[in-house]
């Protein structure tokens, strides 16, 4: 099946965090494709990349980069596709690559989630596309009761170890 | 024509910079609706209105707050269509909007974009539209062509005013 | 004994920041509770608990919460009761968690305690209900006594073991 | 009446800030004072007013302070009253005041509002009074109620002025 | 005579700060020429250009940008000469602009001057280049002379007028 | 009279803060000097100044400056007189200044004041002269019980002229 | 013999930091003593403290405090000594205490040194105290000299150790 | 051969930073030489250093320093040569040496690469040098080609041992 997302890492060290994307588009069979590539050491193949995206079918890109993070808006700057900015934290918290994402020019937006947020900059692409694909629409819904389902269990075991719930 | 995407504000008073999304949607010829909603404010309007959003046709929604900016996260939290959060810079020049709305736990992401930057909200909501609507892509494929035409004209004016240019 | 605090926690992974506040509150003898309910997560079970809280029994409410922490917020937003917020350092160090609680909109406050301080935020809760609880304010009274002592015998002891201290 | 909110600023300049804490009382019907007095320039006169306010009937005390901001936390180390500290924006937008209110050592607590927040730290007061205090709940359970309705009607005149809404 | 430094600002709103630049290279008789050009909106002349100077006889690139500034470290991807990176205030003081420029990955650095510093950006220009070339050198070196001349005698007229000095 | 106090400031657009330390300086009749040197632009002056400051009597410098304020910690290493570091606000609201001044490296110290604050930097030289001069020791004494009368005075002015005092 | 310098610390805890003070002053013969107070758990200790000390004997002030850290400022009000702040880092990289020590309201100077900078505040003291003092200047003296030679000696052990230098 | 880079560190804690520079200099056969001077704490060497840099054939100065990094300031008063400014993260996350280093006043510009960016500074370097040095360049360019192959090949090898790469 061809991809519809495609994963941009600027270095591959960031491949841990994006993991958590990955996994997910692959929970909610997406396709997706996931590459390393450089707005300041590999341009041309950041520019090649973008301008043919939206052609070989790819709908929602996911871009993401550290430090003075041009990445995910160079890529947004040569695709008209949606474009989700996920900075990492290498230097400064990722001070830095949040700043450098999300402050776009007027024109040009990144969608940015929030530092080393993999899993989000994921769910995020899923919620673009499931606006016009009923069946993905489906299997996400089904993953947004399971995730508050989590968290009510969560509560009730702690209420079960919790020794200070309802005690005094 | 019902509306497909929904901006909400925090407060009326964020009305001008939401009046650069509108402008856009409406030169984009996608239908919106225009709403002030306040999640600390009104809980229970915000409530009925995400859960309701999608089902009323809504397919993105650009939600603007300021300060301790919980609106677009809680939207995010009620819906499962995508959300563009927009920064309002009402103080600490909107650091406290910008982290508010970005830093999302996991499980509920919202596409930020740049402080104050209301065309970029709606830009954004085009993109993810444009995916599965061919004439709206066309629409906004001309729209990207005359903006990079307007900064090469600007730059030719710069040639003929600009006194310095190849001058010396 | 019927909770007059309530403690929710975002997270349960905020526990061991709030065991410090139901420790003090055991040592007070205030009756409370302790939940985790997420503003994003679990938005209608925050709301059915923010409603009733106050019905209940519950006097005063202590929200805990990291990143994008609307938890404090939505909840003073949804009941009349005083709400203490927490912020929970998870990334930024817990500036964003700090400004995410602490700057609610004209309306809504948030008694908003530091970055981490589980034990500030009970002592906090026991200031408020100690201006009508008479029994309880004479508690906390024996408690600040202790604790100017402490540090008054930790300056005796830094004078005894200190080999600085008036050596020269 | 003898009032049972104090007003503390660090400076007369912060009047107009407090204007807005003092008028919200007065529309709850709660009777308060107002005074200027300076950690750091009338410590004296903090300490008599600090040791000696649970004693004249003070329930709740705001003290308000911008710069190095230690007059909440120096009072609320003299008296077991709640304490809502107010950071005043004079410079570097009030960050300054804030950390200096907000991260205040364990056994210590001051319940800090929003820079410059006025309003916000009198609603603080009254929702803490209003626990034990029946009558004044009604009444800020009235202002609660028109404090949501303001906000619908605002947007319903969004709706009649705007010429967006719905328009598409 | 051709134009061996080039200047590139991100938008033509940037010109004030850049004729200080223009101004300073203009008095040392270093040719140059002036374009706007936008790493996000018109990213192929970006690498038009870019790809270009060092044939077309540039050395040294001066290249200014606000908010997320991609613009100097694109261009310095894209060439080998030496790029200095001018960050704009736009926004949050500048500090995004900043961050953006200079944080680049390691590989392909930015000669970064402080905030809005168009004169520095240029001066830094002409010591790049007066390494080579002796005659710049020396009209450099009557320039620095002057510039300590001017602040010894802004001292004499300190003296002068200042009716504090040398008085009491 | 020979000068005890020197007044250095990096630029003569500083001198509006420093007429705050020269009047109480002059009220305390403490003689001084007052002089514009560079750290960057006249490092000679500033070194030839710093290291005979001693010898000419000077017994503190107050050195002022923005940016990156170097000049108070390079007039600090080239003297052993206390010297007395004040930040100025020329940009990002004097961070710049505050953190270039204060972070000094172990073996070199400069006495920081805050950002823009003429007089307290005046005030801390009249402290530490006070030290060794009983004269000078009481006259500061006069003035500190000056202002606390003010602050007092202040606020009976305030009790007086505020409607909301002891009102309701 | 009779202490000239007076340590305090808010903590014990900051004892490691302040070590390096108390080992400076001893090595300068400078009589000092080293007390923990805390202007928020014990401000009746603080109080006595500070406006005793100078009938003492107690020439220089060091405070050290972190969060917070009203300290410094508020024994700076109660006495007319000068005294040096030193702000410790226990959250926020020491920002927060750096902000509420260095940010003094007009008329009550601290005399601010770097994050976890024991030994620069106690060089600053000796250096306030040599001004009246010839002996002590003189040991500073030698000490300055011994420092510039440390790091000459560095360097030139590092011409040695290092096969860089001059290698190529 | 003579050096024609000159690298300073503001303490030899730096070093390991400053090796990423040796080794690119020494890769690219660029002439270096490395010392350790303090702009505080031998300020005299440094002057030295700095006025008969230009005379002994060095064409750029890198010079490296943490906290309030006054060096590169410093020397760049001191010299015409361009000096390229390393902030070292010894605190604060190395914002206040970013700070110190880049907000340089009007006509001392520092040519500011990122925090801790040791291999950066000395491309910067070779890219001034290239300029007019034709051999230099031509290996300047082999190192770049060979940058991008190294990420292309990161990005096969991603592709190879990931097993989401064109999976689902």
């Amino acid at each position: 099946m061809k991809a519809v997302v495609s994963i941009i890492m600027g270095s591959t060290s960031d491949l841990p965090i994006l993991r958590k994307a990955a996994d997910f588009l692959e929970e909610m069979q997406v396709p997706f494709e996931m590459n390393a590539l450089s707005a300041h050491r590999t341009p041309h193949e950041v520019e090649e990349f973008a301008t043919g995206a939206a052609e070989r079918g790819i709908k929602v890109i996911i871009a993401a980069a550290g430090m003075a993070a041009a990445l995910p808006g160079v890529i947004a700057a040569l695709t008209t596709l949606p474009v989700i900015g996920l900075p990492i934290d290498s230097t400064l918290h990722g001070q830095d690559a949040l700043l450098s994402i999300v402050q776009m020019p007027p024109g040009i937006p990144v969608a940015t989630v929030g530092i080393n947020a993999g899993l989000n900059a994921a769910i995020l692409a899923v919620r673009m596309l499931a606006v016009s694909d009923e069946s993905l629409a489906e299997r996400y819904a089904v993953y947004c009761a399971s995730l508050s389902k989590k968290i009510v269990k969560a509560n009730a075991d702690l209420a079960a170890i919790n020794d200070y719930k309802f005690k005094v």
